[in-house]
C-alpha cells in the first residue's frame, strides 16, 4: 500500500510550523515551536522531531509516512542543507535534512525554500493541479518565485534558480535593495514595495489621500489596501504602479519559459482586483506578440494559513532518503 | 543496433543546407538547396527529400538513420510546425515534420527553431557536452536563445519558450525593436545592434575614429571589429558597451534558471575578448551576490559553417514518429 500521509515543515525566523497532511491536501493535525528558541541546531532539531513524533504516533505509526518536505529560507533542493540564512539563529550551512532524517528512523526528508514549496503546494493541490509549466510569484515581506517547467520544479545547477524577487526593473536610479543592488522587483512589489512607493508618494507630491493622517515612516501595504478600497486616489495609484512592474516583469519572465500560467500568493494578493487588474494590463501591454493572450494570471487557491506547510508537504511525497 | 545516422536540415530565408552526420557530430555529407526557390511548400519538401534521399542511397539506405532533425526560423517542437515565419516563402501554418516524414518512407521528424537547434547542438557535440543547465545565446543579425534545464530543452507550454533576445533592458527611450517594441537585448546586442550602436556615437560624438571613413548608414559589427584590433578606441567602446548590456542581461537570466554555463554562439563571438571580457565583467558586476563567481561563460566549439546543420541533426537521435 502506498504510505497515506507526509509531513510539512514550515520554518520562518520567529516560528516553524508543521503538519501531518493527506494526498489531498487536507492537514490532519498540526503543531509548531519557536524558531527562536533554539540558537543550538541540535536542540532545534529534537524539538521538531519531538513534536512530529507526537502527530505521527497520533495517526499510527512511522510506517504510514511517505516522507517529510521542509520549507526554509535558502534550502537547498540538492544539498538538503539550509545555506546561510541572514534570518534564522543558525549560521553557515546547516545539513537539515540528515539531521532531521537521523532523529526519525531514517524517513526521506526534502529541503527547499519557501517559494519553490509555494510551487509545489500549489501543483499538488492547489491552483496548478494539471499544468506543467507554470511560474508562482509570492508576494510577501520580499518577492520569491518557484518556477515548474514540464512538470518538474526548477532548481538550477546549485540548487537556488527562481529568485525573480532580484531581476532588474529600473536600472536608472533604481531603488536599493536589500540584496545590496538597485532595482530590483523585489525592492517595489514587496508588502515593503508597496509601503515604500506610498512613502514616496506622498513625501514628492502634494494631492490629498487618507494616508496622510498616518505616519509616513509607519505605512504598510495592509494601509494602503484599506485606503484604496474606501475610494483613495493616490492609494489606487499605488497598486496601479506595483502591478504596472509586476506586469513589465512577468512579459519577461513569459520570454524565458512561456509558461502556461503565472500565480500570484502572498499577502499583496489580498487586494484583489486592485492589483490584478494593472498586472493583466500591464503584462498584455508589455508581452512579446507571440505570447498575447495565451498565459493566464491566476491567484493561489491555498487558504494563506495552511498553505506554506502544504507546500512542504507537497515535497514530502517524492523526498528521497539521506544518504 | 542503434541506428548510425541522423539528417539534420537548416532552413533559412535564401538556403536550406541539410547532412548526413554521425553519433560523432561528424558531417558525413551535405547539400543545399535554395529555400526562396520554392514558393509552393509541397515543391520545397519534394526537392529536399530528394536531396536527402540522394545522401541516404550514397550511405546505405534509410534503415541506418534514426531520424530527421530541422532547425527552422518559428519551428515548433510540439506542432512539428513552422508558424508564421516573416523570412521564409511559405505563410501561414506549415506542418513541415508531417510532410517530410510522409515524403521519407515515415521516418521520424522533429523541428525547432534555430536557436534551440544550436544549444541542442552543443549538448550533444560542442560546449555544452555533460551540462545538465546551460543557456545558449546567439547572437547573429537577432539574437536567439536555447534554454536547456536538468539536461531538456526548455520549450514552453506552446512550443515557443527562450525569446531571451526579446527581454527588455532599457525601459525608457529603448531603441525600437523589429518585434514591434522597445528596448530589446536584441535592438543592442544582435550584429544589427552593434552597427546601430556605432552609427549613434559616430551621430552624437566629435572624437576621432577610423569609423568615420565608411558611410555610417552601412557600417557593419564586422567593420567595428576590424577596427577595434586595429586600435580604435571609439570601436572598442561600442563592443565595451554591448557587452555591459549582455552581461545585465545574462545576471536575470541566471536569477530565473541558475545555469552552469552561458553559452555565446554567433557571428559577434568572433570579437572574442573584446566582447567576452566586457560581458565577464558586467555580468560579475550585476549578477545576484549568491551566484557570483559560479556561473561560466563559454563560446561555441561548433564550427560556425557545420553548427547549424550539426545543431539540427542532434533533434534527430531523440525525434519520434510524426502520428
Amino acid at each position: 500500500m502506498e504510505k497515506p500521509y507526509v509531513i510539512g515543515i514550515d520554518i520562518g525566523g520567529t516560528n516553524t510550523t508543521f503538519g501531518l497532511v493527506d494526498a489531498r491536501g487536507t492537514i490532519l493535525d498540526n503543531g509548531l515551536i519557536k524558531t527562536e528558541s533554539y540558537p543550538a541546531i541540535e536542540d532545534y532539531v529534537t524539538a521538531l522531531a519531538g513534536g512530529i513524533q507526537g502527530m505521527i504516533r497520533q495517526v499510527g505509526g512511522m510506517d504510514l509516512i511517505k516522507g517529510i518536505g521542509i520549507g526554509a529560507p535558502m534550502g537547498n533542493y540538492f544539498s538538503g542543507c539550509i545555506e546561510w540564512a541572514v534570518n534564522l539563529p543558525w549560521k553557515g550551512i546547516i545539513p537539515l535534512a540528515q539531521l532531521l532524517s537521523d532523529k526519525m528512523e531514517g524517513i526521506p526528508v526534502a529541503v527547499t525554500n519557501d517559494a519553490n514549496a509555494a510551487a509545489m503546494g500549489e501543483m499538488a493541490y492547489g491552483a496548478a493541479r494539471g499544468l506543467k509549466d507554470f511560474i508562482v510569484i509570492a508576494l510577501g515581506t520580499g518577492v520569491g518565485s518557484g518556477i515548474v517547467i514540464g512538470g518538474t520544479l526548477v532548481y538550477g545547477h546549485d540548487g537556488f534558480a527562481g529568485e525573480l524577487g532580484h531581476v532588474i526593473m529600473r536600472r536608472e536610479n533604481g531603488r536599493m535593495c536589500g540584496c545590496g543592488r538597485a532595482g530590483c522587483l523585489e525592492a517595489y512589489t514587496s508588502a515593503t514595495g508597496v509601503a515604500r512607493t506610498a512613502k514616496e508618494l506622498l513625501m514628492t507630491r502634494t494631492d490629498s489621500s487618507l494616508l496622510r493622517t498616518l505616519n509616513p515612516e509607519k505605512i504598510t501595504s495592509k494601509d494602503v489596501y484599506e485606503a484604496a478600497i474606501q475610494g483613495d486616489k493616490l492609494s489606487i495609484e499605488i497598486f496601479e504602479l506595483t502591478g504596472e512592474i509586476l506586469g513589465e516583469a512577468f512579459a519577461d519572465f513569459i520570454a524565458f519559459s512561456s509558461p502556461e500560467a503565472i500565480i500570484l500568493f502572498g499577502g499583496l494578493t489580498k487586494a484583489g482586483d486592485l492589483i490584478l487588474n494593472p498586472i493583466r494590463r500591464s503584462m498584455d501591454e508589455h508581452v512579446l506578440g507571440s505570447y498575447k493572450g495565451k498565459i493566464k494570471l491566476l491567484v493561489s487557491q491555498l487558504n494563506e494559513g495552511d498553505a506554506a506547510i502544504l507546500g512542504a508537504s507537497a515535497l514530502g511525497w517524492e523526498a528521497k532518503q539521506v544518504i
